[in-house]
């Protein structure tokens, strides 16, 4: 780009075009430019030295995790910064299909756009994206505000991913739930939608239901008492869920289907759907399921708080993820 | 936190506690969380899906390289979010200190805060922080502004990272220049200082100080003339590079003290200082050196654009750093 960058480039003219080495961080960074648009609210988009974005709202909302969080504080999505870093000998076409990536995420929310970002150089391929978000005179839906009374509801599919990972592992490659695992589609206006149906409380269900539901029942000191019956599984899962197992071999009877499929249902996480509590007698919309109601903050015999129960059992399966476990 | 993680806890129990394997995610974000406080602008800090920031200029500014790229846009440092990758068996320790280093670049900025981040499991450590700024009011400076008759003054160090990295080459653990490798310390407020007295065009020196200022050059369609004479190097940088030099073996005669010096000048990165260009007649702070003019745009006899020169002729050395080549 610059006088002084293309003398550099010069010197490694020998290095293969079709790799990062061979186009230069520059080349790189021009081919994302060109991939990426800005959008309206990009004052100052890709190649200075920060972006700038307006927030008219007054306040800005961020994550460095995904999407779907801006989503869970009842925020629109506005803006996402990708840090790349690579190895000197990955393919462009790599970056190529990953500017096409988030092109088509931001492309799910009218408005966002990549508006920058950083490129470095490391042994293997990793990326951070940082989303920042707009609420719209929104009150921020936090973790805390839930209260006994309320009901608890969820708005995109719950075990999806976790089936869909079960499903590869299994040499299923393709269907709905390969394709939930492989690229989740957070419901990301479900989240602002909910905010304005007045949510007391909200969190994106990425390390499963059980665990982030958890979350807010430790931050609002609340019991949330989830209905069995409500959480399904349905068909697709006891379906994959069937196909999973027949094909598990080893000693001891095996898991039933319906367990395994719960269980994707209570502990998948991936699939970025909301969680929400709201007061009683909110009229929800159809892609809010009610799957519980929440009660007042209990603790165990053993004086342990209970934070999630089913039916009023506490339920004794691992509950999701922890990174460091 | 959580009852549910809890449980999960306990099944880890056996683990050193003095590994991030050991306190696990939500104990290690506790530790982050307690060393971090919110700051004046901080309306959601760590512990929800996002951080929500005041931003009552109604625009932000991003970035996920260094908060001196904030700063080059004339804006104030107003947020870090802090996206941590780490081995399971990483020591809490090595956590503790990022969170206190984190903590002290912060206390360099008034009103600027760790909000949030994200931490997750890797092979190796990795570190990716965005940064959020905040103008005041003032238009951002790009890279794009410089005209003719400009003149040219960076603020902070030029090739103090670099002569470090070369002392510690040569088995120099300490110092001043050692120092400055280790833990930069940009001149965040010289960026809105420089703002407010009508910078035309800002970069942050990341890559060297003719690779960044030929950024500005093709940015703006100008030539940038330095000054041999203003750019020193002084006296610390000399001795440096005759103590790197004096440990030299090798064929052929030893490139002399000077060059070695003014090349750390010229192309080491590192340091982030600041390089701007002002209208003519604009008074300068003390802490702004003109090193430059700034002179229509201009090719050489092959028709290639001229970026940066130094008393009117091209630089044949390597002009500064591409990531991928």
């Amino acid at each position: 780009m610059s006088t002084s960058a293309g003398i550099r480039r010069r010197t490694i003219a020998g290095d293969d075009p079709q790799t990062l080495a061979g186009v230069g961080e520059f080349g790189l960074i021009a081919e994302l430019r060109a991939a990426l648009p800005a959008g309206p609210r990009t004052l100052v988009g890709i190649g200075d030295d920060a972006a700038v974005l307006a927030t008219p709202d007054g306040r800005v909302v961020a994550t460095t995790d995904c999407l779907a969080d801006l989503a869970a504080m009842g925020a629109v999505p506005s803006a996402l910064l990708v840090a790349l870093a690579a190895p000197a000998d990955l393919p462009v076409s790599w970056a190529r299909e990953l500017a096409a990536g988030l092109a088509a995420e931001c492309a799910r929310v009218p408005g966002a756009a990549v508006i920058g970002g950083d490129t470095a150089r490391a042994a293997s391929v990793l990326l951070a994206v940082t989303g920042l978000g707009d609420l719209a005179g929104r009150a921020p839906v936090l973790r805390s505000g839930s209260a006994p009374g309320d009901v608890v509801a969820v708005a995109g599919p719950l075990g999806h991913a976790a089936a869909g990972l079960a499903l590869l592992a299994a040499g299923r490659t393709e269907g709905p739930l390969v394709a939930a695992q492989r690229r989740p589609a957070p419901p990301y206006d479900a989240g602002p939608e909910a905010a304005d149906l007045g949510a007391t409380a909200m969190i994106d269900i990425s390390d499963g239901l059980l665990a982030d539901l958890g979350h807010v029942a430790d931050a609002s000191g609340v019991l949330i008492d989830l209905s069995r019956a409500a959480l399904g599984p349905g068909d697709s899962l006891l379906a994959a869920a069937s196909f999973v197992s027949s094909g598990r071999t080893g000693r001891g009877s095996p898991t039933p289907p319906d367990v395994i499929a719960l269980n994707w249902v209570l502990s998948g996480g991936e699939d970025h759907s909301l969680a929400a509590t709201f007061p009683p007698g909110v009229a929800l919309p159809p892609r809010w399921t009610p799957i519980g109601k929440v009660h007042p903050g209990q603790a165990d015999p053993d004086g342990r708080r209970l934070g999630v129960v089913i039916d009023a059992q506490p339920w004794q399966h691992a509950a999701g993820w922890d990174h460091f476990a």
